[in-house]
């Protein structure tokens, strides 16, 4: 805290706006009689030592079966944020059996597949799932192919929660809070009172294995059993049991959270081995590591002051102005010249050290008013139109496919983002429901696969807000349609611990409503084409059939004239003057569209 | 942790089962020859030095521009809570300028109505919001006559999460986690750069007040400017200067949130002015004081044995025995026996401190075999039926209401809650929607209105499983109807810090749903009801009319007879033989409905 402004000896508003009359009605306003001015004012401390009143003198009767305050903060306890997860559980997704399962092999695997990217290594994942029968426990195993944990940071990486090396990063990544893997240690400790096993080889000929729990109490971590061997495994596995889990393979479970991260992670091969011994393998699709996630500068629009604060009293520049152009995206000297005219009080060679709350709220306003450009793409990795296009082509065999990737946009902190949104039409689109085939949506963040908790998240709201009759998809909760919408970004503003939802910012819902619509419109375009070619079609027909009627009676009729070739004739006249018609539309430019509809109400008019 | 089991040197799967074919379709299960059997044994250590090779050699060329395990790993960090919630401020109810002004009213509030009920004070609370015009902050004042805070605990209880005297107590209060009013600080932080202003007494003569800021990167309390003088002030009062958010009067704003409030504590006063200066009072309705909360004790129904372990490792019983008498509700001499029964290899003279995971293993798994009494109502403080129908009376002014309240249950720990379920019909009953009125769903926890996050929340699942059809309610979503759903527990299960939904615990679900139909079928019964009632009225009027018609036209007709008296006797022989056809009915009772509808039955035979 740089700036702490003391405001002692407020004023009571008990007092200063008199008790209301009891037999005022409930949720009237009031007299406005004691117009209450501001009551406190901002930088003046108005001694308020008007004898104060006890507040409540009506209840005094009542008050004493109640504990004062010394009772009641006998109570007063400090706790571990281990002790809150154990306590909120179903804040890190361990609510429900089959979920459960599904978290603990989320956090493995999206652990596994961030370390791979980082080290540039093409995953392989291993998880195989057992049954202990004699105690209905569950035995996950999960092994990766990564870059392993080096022996000091074994306990912590899974036995202390908020630790990690990605939290303070800004960097895209699918974990991001360091709670992931600690929270499974906490959950195999609380339900089956046992440790995980971890084995971590880094290849440097040498490999760990040891138990780790999480100390509750301290949330440090407890590492026990450790051996050393000399083995040429890289990589981390982790074993564990848990009990309150179950497997089946439902929509939740974890198979189908394998099925959907394949789906986003064309690069990974994940091997599962489920409890009945069946052996499913999610293939590589595709041979090439994605891009390292590069850290990333913040964008301007969309710093708060307390970023800048913070940032400004960490930095080691000399001048403000240098300060700014080096710490943030698209902060040139031009820009700092209109930021300057912008703030004309304030010093920008001054040491950014001493940069005020005050003159970084300036700072802050004037950001909004500079025309910037866009955040970069460099630091977000999307999963590009033509992988999403092939993976829902391989996996869904769909009729039609739409792919839309909007430029990155910011939300607030000045985190870039951008969204990604994919629209597969018949195969194997859409989900079954109760009444048929409806709506499905697939959400993921940074390629990671939500499956719960699609209620409150930007994803799903954003869906909510399309009309979709001005697509032509009235029936869409009836159509085998499947939205794929993929949000990329340094960082993912979940909901809570459990990463199944993205907070509703505005800026998100935006993009992806955005996003949305322009597949919606390509669908439309799409069927509407689909619907004429099937009119064609049949007037094709129609005018074929009156064509040979017509060429057989016209002799008849005429005395005079050969079949054959009056036919001949009367194709040649339509397929001249009327081709159009037969022409096979699949998607039509918006131009050519356009002179379809002009076309369409011609004939409508004819 | 007290068995720690030892399992070193697991095998790699990676290598049991061969690298499936590249040429292998993805995701068809691969050919089942190498059948893995459990590769990893529960208790046995093979050793696994079959030369472990490395992982995944096609890779090797790729990996050397990724980074090392060391590299990654120099980028390991311990963090903070509250630097945590700082950077999932979403997570706590802070995204979005209305609602994070809400959340902060409503941890406040929350707090007071904790405290008053813990120190059995009937509460009269203060909520002032002034717009600072200069910098578009905004200004909440809010003022109470609590049992006030401690000198030693006002840091702490708002400058440290996870800090506080509910967490760890098996007790029914609004707040549990001890997070909400250190992250209205940490807000203020890093919205305006300023700490909060703090106000409290205790009632002995000194009132204190200071400025009190969280700091971030240790989440320890940092308390400046005290200043304490004589007066006789008792309760808190809380300044604080807030930015990114915005007072306005929408469903989600700080009003509407005050308004529920009011609805659930008909034992409060709460005073608004608003940033306009209007005075906005919520009048107390009810001048009792809830009971204060009791704390519970465990059911053994749904203890985990974790709980079990935990629990009987502090106790300081001497006998396994008398340690599950005395900290178990509903556990008697006789109980104890049938457990022995249940588990006859466990020893239960033996000391708490020494029950091994194992045995609490079996005794929870017998626990779920025993036939007990349901958990007592003793700690669950509903809000109570009578409350809730004089409350939605006041408010709703409905034409109909029904309020159910089913017995207390358990979900997982043994905790134990019971829900309270209201249904509206008509009057001010139902929410406006763009195409009229429908359905309004009003969520409370523990008296705590929920305004957000309704997606995944329990009360709403529960919503969404009624088939309403049963109760002629298939129109539902278009009728004014409120529904009231209030969870009471001593430990909600929110999803998230924000505490705004709960989780979708099945046992919870569950109650709302048996409760839901409950009133549904009240509802339906009423309404159809209202249906015969005017079937009967307009039969009557019916006829009345003929019996009119009749008795002028009889004499005329049969040539004697006066009109008068044929009107009488006619009159009294509809009353006599058919009276029951107008019977004012308002609500059956299941019999007379039975009843009612033989005779329609019957009636339409006729």
């Amino acid at each position: 805290m740089d700036k702490i402004e003391a405001e002692t000896k407020i004023e009571l508003i008990s007092e200063k706006i008199s008790a209301p009359a009891e037999a005022a009605k409930a949720k009237t306003p009031a007299t406005p009689a004691p117009t209450p001015k501001p009551a406190v004012p901002a930088k003046t401390a108005p001694v308020a030592q008007t004898k104060p009143q006890p507040a409540a003198k009506s209840t005094a009767g009542v008050e004493e079966k109640g504990s004062d305050a010394q009772e009641i903060f006998s109570e007063f306890r400090e706790h571990s944020v281990a002790e809150f997860f154990k306590k909120n559980r179903q804040m890190l997704g361990f609510s429900g059996k089959v979920r459960s399962l599904t978290t603990l092999v989320h956090e493995y695997v999206t652990n596994n597949l961030d370390a791979c990217e980082e080290a540039k290594i093409l995953p392989n994942i291993y998880v195989k799932i057992d049954n202990v029968p004699e105690n209905d426990h569950v035995r996950l195993y999960v092994e990766d192919n990564g870059p392993g944990i080096p022996k000091p940071f074994i306990g912590k990486a899974v036995g202390q929660m908020l630790s990690g090396t990605k939290f303070h990063r800004f960097i895209q990544q699918r974990g991001q809070q360091g709670i992931g893997a600690s929270g499974c240690t906490m959950f195999a400790q609380i339900t089956t009172g046992k440790p995980v096993h971890i084995r971590s080889g880094t290849g440097d000929g040498q490999v760990y294995e040891c138990d780790v729990a999480v100390n509750l109490k301290s949330n440090m971590p407890a590492v026990s059993n450790m051996v050393e061997y000399p083995g040429k495994y890289r990589g981390v596995t982790i074993v564990g049991e848990f009990a309150e889990v179950k497997y089946d393979r439902s929509e939740y479970a974890p198979l189908e959270y394998l099925k959907a991260t394949a789906l986003a992670n064309p690069h990974a091969q994940i091997t599962v081995v489920d409890p009945t011994g069946e052996r499913i393998v999610f293939q590589r699709a595709h041979d090439e590591v994605p891009d390292r996630p590069v850290p990333a500068q913040p964008h301007p629009l969309g710093v708060t002051t307390d970023d800048l604060i913070n940032y400004s009293h960490h930095s080691k520049e000399r001048k403000l102005s240098s300060f700014l152009t080096s710490n943030f995206a698209r902060i040139s000297d031009a820009k700092v010249d209109e930021l300057k005219t912008l703030c004309p009080t304030i010093n920008f060679d001054k040491m950014p050290k001493e940069l005020k709350w005050e003159e970084a709220e300036a700072i802050v306003k004037a950001f909004k008013q500079v025309k910037w450009i866009a955040p970069s793409a460099d630091p977000l990795r999307p999963i590009g139109k033509a992988q999403i296009e092939k993976a829902l082509k391989n996996v869904l065999e769909p009729e039609f496919i739409a792919v839309s990737e909007r430029p990155p946009k910011v939300f607030r902190g000045g985190v870039p983002f951008m969204v990604e949104v994919g629209i597969a039409y018949k195969g194997k689109a859409g989900r079954q429901t109760k009444d048929g085939i409806g709506l499905d949506v697939k959400r993921f963040a940074n390629r990671a696969p939500l499956l719960f908790d699609a209620g409150g998240c930007a994803t799903t709201e954003s869906v909510k807000t399309i009309d979709w009759n001005r697509y032509g998809l009235k029936d869409i909760d009836n159509m085998a349609v499947t939205l794929y919408l993929n949000l990329v970004s340094v960082h993912v503003p979940y909901t809570s611990a459990g990463k199944q939802a993205i907070s509703t910012e505005e800026e998100i819902i935006e993009e992806f409503r955005y996003a949305i619509m322009e597949v919606a419109r390509d669908l439309d375009r799409y069927l509407s084409g689909k619907i004429r070619d099937e009119q064609r079609e049949a007037r094709k027909k129609a005018i074929t059939r009156y064509v040979k009627q017509l060429a057989a009676d016209l002799p008849y009729l005429a005395g005079r004239g050969i079949t054959a070739e009056i036919e001949k004739k009367l194709l040649y006249l339509i397929e001249h003057k009327y081709s159009k018609i037969f022409e096979k539309t699949t998607r039509l430019t918006a131009d050519e569209e356009k002179a379809a509809k002009k076309e369409r109400e011609e004939e409508a008019e004819e």
